[in-house]
């Protein structure tokens, strides 16, 4: 279980650390939606992802013999750089499990914050048993990257600065993958608000947590092809769906058209990148996917993470 | 004469109506500059840049029966957005003076803040006779884009506010285009700081301040053929530069390939938008221009209009 408490304790311990990052508003957007929207910044947060959130309240979490021995972690993406700067910034080492075919700017990105990089055949290999294995051989601790309590509340803590700048909130709409920041921020806003309402939101073709909660178990899917990679996951891990399933109201659908629009709607009216993943809570808003949107709606934009010849790609 | 006193009363105008922007940092940044910089980001103003802080303060300024009678202007680019919201603002009207081939986004928009606009051809027409011809023929009160105290002291509302922010600084780096914002930014800065140095960016094709400070009166170039369309002016204007030969300790150049470089790590880096000229500061940090960078550098980021489209095309 993680608690509200949780979220706070990880709040206390990440402090000075993560960057406490900006809501953004827009009268242009607020007029386009017809509500009043706060975005919660986690694409200015370092690494560029609200991942340092999770991975930095875990590993600092760890006992000092344990955090003396190093860290493990398996990630192609945000999670990756987000355990190996934690790891650097609370002084231990970091071992990192990467498909051999990851782009380079994000392999140098990880060897940049001193982390050990080991590559895997993605179509061949597993990389949980990687990791597992590896932590094992060498006596390191696995930071998952969502199916981990501390991750979790770490995740949640975004959500609780942008309750706690902007005060009541009815809705609160946050991108779900592997289900860490929905799960997490589902707790905090729902601890400090009860009566809140929580949308989660996944691309089309990778709705394996919205026909999970339909199913009332959870469900897996083809491997998803849709830009939000950081949302390609095929099913919910099975921590997160126990909360997700307690605490999330209703789970919306983007289409990779509308996480496009939403990407130039960011450049042209908000000044920001936003990557497909972190910009699909924005999407829904702007596509209307959230039905009779409420007076007033936090998103959580999760992740800045595209680079300048993907983006250039993506608003042509 | 522009002084300290003028910013601050500026300052006092345009507060709860301009954004206070924030102050961005990156450790990227700092290791590439080997400098300590403080990036303060208009690109994240109200308008996407600076310019609605001047506009707002000189038409702020007006008689309440000059002010009813209402505003002209003449801009194609940054300051007919600025002149146009800062009017509605305060609740009169505004005609604006724009190139008939200006971008349908950029008419759309100024159309919007409820204005009227008067196109005209940019290779006959002459833009400030058509704006003075307006204004005396219908009573407005023309605000030219820089050539107006009031105007040059809400300008320095940003450097100001930076300032007060990160407390002292060695420099202070600044995009140079008629001029209003580095005059402004110098009043502001030197009258904080005696002993800062202020510092201008042009771009290489429109060096026409950097020339003329050499020559110690005004030089008119060609029309500059850059990227950085908010810096091609050929001539500095006549008030800005009596202030700049006064205050601007040294002016460098950056390359349109360079800007380029600069938005790419704007938006790899920062996650943010800036539009060329808006980010010549940065550029002229990050390629080396300025030559022995001190210790603590504040940086003027003053604009982020540029388009997603455009924005694609530049980072390709």
């Amino acid at each position: 279980m993680v608690t509200l408490q949780d979220v706070r304790d990880a709040a206390e311990r990440i402090k000075g650390v993560a960057h406490r990052t900006p809501v953004v508003t827009s009268r242009t957007l607020d007029a386009r939606v017809g509500a009043q929207v706060f975005l919660k910044a986690e694409n200015l947060q370092r690494i560029g992802a609200f991942k340092f959130r999770g991975a930095y309240n875990a590993i600092r979490k760890l006992d000092p013999g344990q955090l003396a021995r190093g860290i493990a972690a398996y990630s192609s993406g945000n999670h990756a750089q987000a355990v190996a700067l934690a790891a650097q910034e609370l002084g231990t080492t970091a071992v990192i499990v990467m498909p051999e075919d990851t782009p380079r700017s994000k392999l140098d990105a990880v060897a940049g914050y001193g982390a050990e990089i080991i590559t895997y055949d993605r179509y061949t290999g597993n990389r949980e048993e990687l990791g597992r294995r590896l932590a094992d051989e060498r006596g390191l601790a696995l930071i998952p990257p969502y199916e981990h309590p501390d991750v979790i509340a770490g995740q949640g803590t975004a959500a609780l600065e942008l309750l706690e700048e902007v005060g009541e909130l009815d809705a609160i709409v946050v991108p779900v993958g592997g289900g860490g920041l929905i799960a997490g921020s589902a707790v905090a806003a729902k601890g400090l608000q009860p009566g809140i309402e929580v949308i989660g939101v996944e691309p089309e073709a990778g709705d394996d947590t919205r026909r999970s909660l339909a199913a009332g178990e959870r469900v897996r899917i083809e491997v998803p092809r849709t830009i939000a990679d950081g949302q390609a996951a095929p099913t919910p891990g099975e921590l997160t769906f126990s909360i997700t399933r307690r605490l999330v109201n209703r789970i919306v659908l983007v289409s990779d058209e509308q996480l496009r629009d939403a990407l130039r709607f960011a450049v042209d009216r908000l000044k920001l990148v936003m990557e497909p993943s972190g910009a699909s809570g924005l999407a829904a808003l702007l596509a209307g996917r959230v039905e009779a949107p409420p007076q007033r709606i936090g998103v959580i934009i999760s992740g800045g993470n595209v680079g300048a010849a993907r983006l250039a790609e993506l608003l042509a």
